[in-house]
């Protein structure tokens, strides 16, 4: 078997990760690497590495056979890295979830103009292979939904909030000390970083172009302690989920929001920085896979198989169909799902609160299943939980649209579906 | 793309359910089906496809490019059919486990020496890719354990006893009725459906020669209500698992077992028919996978995979190594399993029988973490059960021969590994 001979782009924790695992693996060689600092120290045994400062190189050297880019970010120099390797016909195999949700199409479509394997396995839940399960192990299947726990910071978070009584601001504190969450936490808890992720998702799932700007993303920072107890009274957990789902009409709507599921569910069930991603396909049913999304080892598992896969002569197309006929996407928002909602209203304690919400509830159509208040002293600020019946999402932002102008409303409505699985 | 010819053996629930699926994907096929009875009514519209009526026909037949095996057995014509077409260089699709279990390793030889793939995604969980997940998904890691349910009619009478509290009999009827057990259930309830899976997955993840005979197998049989109740007030569940382990010696443990879980883990939750198999992998940690494990059109979906993955020339190693260099295994014992256990003693309800029992413990080296006894009437048998703790099978089953001996023991006592996840 003939050495496969790499460039690496980025030797951060997945980088380095990559090196070491290599290490047993004679039939790949590390010819070259690019990164920012080439003084740090790593510990890694880079003798006999070249080291490049423009990662661009990795893809012009000729004696650089494939190029595993790790640096991140959603445009250059990982994009130029990308685009110049395929160019040349030298396979590629990425982590870059940011990249593939704005540029997945146009490198796709650069991948088989090319005829070269554009592989991607490790930017999507880490070690959990849901690229291949998705693309490969139930290609025979129609995909009616993709949904999930797809990051693991915002899942830690929402756990160790329920586990210890703390509020969102300590637990993310601690999450930043222990190294779950970045000292900038916003590309994770707004959301983004989930969005990602689910627009590649949805492309292998539906057949679509991977979309970020047409995704509905809501994060984590409005979820109070109250919320994850009052839920889990109510036998919810709220979890951050990415879910992509065809509609009757056939429409592909895509959302990232904070949801309750019922805790027999597993992705409920799936705690800490673990991810969990249940799949409806067509034939086998609900399939579930729940494992490390994150973490160097963890995510240059996935990395490695891609390059064993490689070297085992695959080349499917990225998208698993040419990427030219894929289809488009339209922008989702809340009001597009239909289905049972949570709703967290912060009111004036005082009596007639109830009376002057529930005529509104009633003309949007909107019968309410569970209710929960805690008083606490009149004229004081005091949340009241309500979940409703199975309703469409229309009539739910229509009912907050004139909820929100009461004035015993003191604060801004939280809202979040309830998935039922 | 040229259009694949495929020949078809065995037109059961699988068989017929790839029939239906292959209507869509006109890449493929089917050129000639056999089956046991060709007047039978299958609600297939088989015009155009040649009928034979020696399965071993498909191989021979010129104009057949690929099987597929769907007759199930563990010898012929199953076995002579695959000979054939791989002495023929023709890719052969099985879903057939038994025959795996005992015939893998000639098989794959034969494979390899042919240069044809032999794919066999169906044989182990049905829908849930597990093969491509451990094979490919995770081809980076050393594998330390894979375990789980494996079975979907255990599972399925499992978790009907402790829903409704009938006995064993009684579920195992009605599952029956429903179709969820054959009329003769016992290679699914004496756990050697479940051995056969295992051992392919054991061969997969520790690179060792499929062996059911090195298997330690026991069954549900012996499983009461009284059993789960107590497990459930223990905080477990009980379920039929499939764990094949590396020890720290490196020796390879097979065993099938009625085992208890905790409630909290993800395994102890898959309910019903469903299958749950977790890989701990050196990289990525453990990861969990859960879906529908049987059912025609699961099954068949994961023959189409194969299908398909063929289709875009994929060629691996039976068991992503070359068979020659799989390792042998030794037979397994309950006696090699170092961990808690769940003992079950039916005992004469007069006082000292504690008395009796516990010095034989305690010379084993066994100590108990807890105990439940629920007396009835004086001299009648009633249920002792004790959870150990850590502790070496050994010295549970020296105690268990001294302990069956006394004469305060009315009944076999039953013992169960509980498994720490």
């Amino acid at each position: 078997m003939s050495v496969m001979r790499i460039g690496i782009a980025g030797l951060g924790t997945v980088g380095s990760a990559v090196f070491e695992i290599l290490a047993d693996h004679p039939q790949f060689k590390i010819i070259a690497v690019s990164a920012r600092d080439q003084e740090k120290d790593r510990g890694l045994n880079l003798e006999g590495v070249r080291w490049v400062n423009d990662p661009v190189q990795l893809a012009l050297s000729p004696d650089v056979d494939v190029v595993i880019e790790l640096m991140g970010g959603d445009g250059n120099p990982a994009l130029s890295l990308i685009r110049e390797a395929l160019q040349r016909r030298k396979p590629v195999i990425t982590a870059n979830k940011a990249l593939l949700a704005y540029h997945g199409f146009d490198l796709a479509c650069l991948a088989e103009d090319n005829q070269v394997p554009l592989m991607y396995e490790a930017a999507v839940a880490g070690g959990i292979p849901i690229i291949k399960i998705i693309r490969e192990g139930l290609a025979a299947n129609g995909i009616s939904a993709v949904y999930g726990i797809m990051n693991g910071t915002c899942n830690y978070i929402l756990t160790e909030m329920g586990r210890t009584g703390e509020n969102f601001e300590t637990v993310l504190t601690n999450a930043q000390k222990l190294g779950y969450a970045e000292s900038d936490p916003s590309l994770d808890i707004d959301g983004g970083d989930t969005g990602h992720k689910l627009s590649i998702l949805s492309g292998l799932a539906f057949g679509c172009v991977p979309d970020f700007k047409s995704l509905f993303v809501e994060g984590i920072r409005s979820i109070s302690i109250e919320d994850i107890r009052l839920a889990d009274e109510l036998g919810y957990h709220i979890k951050l989920i990415g879910q992509a789902r065809k509609n009757a009409s056939g429409a592909i709507l895509q959302f990232v929001s904070p949801s309750l599921l019922p805790k027999s569910s597993p992705i409920a069930n799936t705690h800490g920085v673990l991810n969990g991603i249940l799949i409806e396909g067509s034939y086998v049913g609900p399939s579930f896979v729940a494992g490390r999304g994150a973490g160097g080892f963890a995510t240059a598992s996935a990395v490695v198989a891609d390059l064993i896969d490689l070297q085992h002569g695959k080349n499917i197309l990225p998208f698993g169909m040419p990427a030219r006929l894929l289809s488009s996407t339209q922008k989702a928002s809340l009001e597009d799902w239909d289905g049972a909602f949570y709703i967290r209203l912060v009111v004036k304690d005082r009596p007639g609160v109830i009376a002057e919400i529930s005529p509104i509830l009633r003309d949007s159509n909107i019968s309410i299943e569970s209710f929960i208040q805690r008083g606490r002293s009149m004229d004081q600020p005091v949340s009241m939980i309500m979940m409703t019946h199975e309703t469409k999402g229309h009539n739910i932002l229509k009912a907050i649209t004139q909820i929100k102008e009461l004035d015993c409303i003191m604060d801004d409505p939280l809202v979040m579906p309830v998935l039922k699985i």
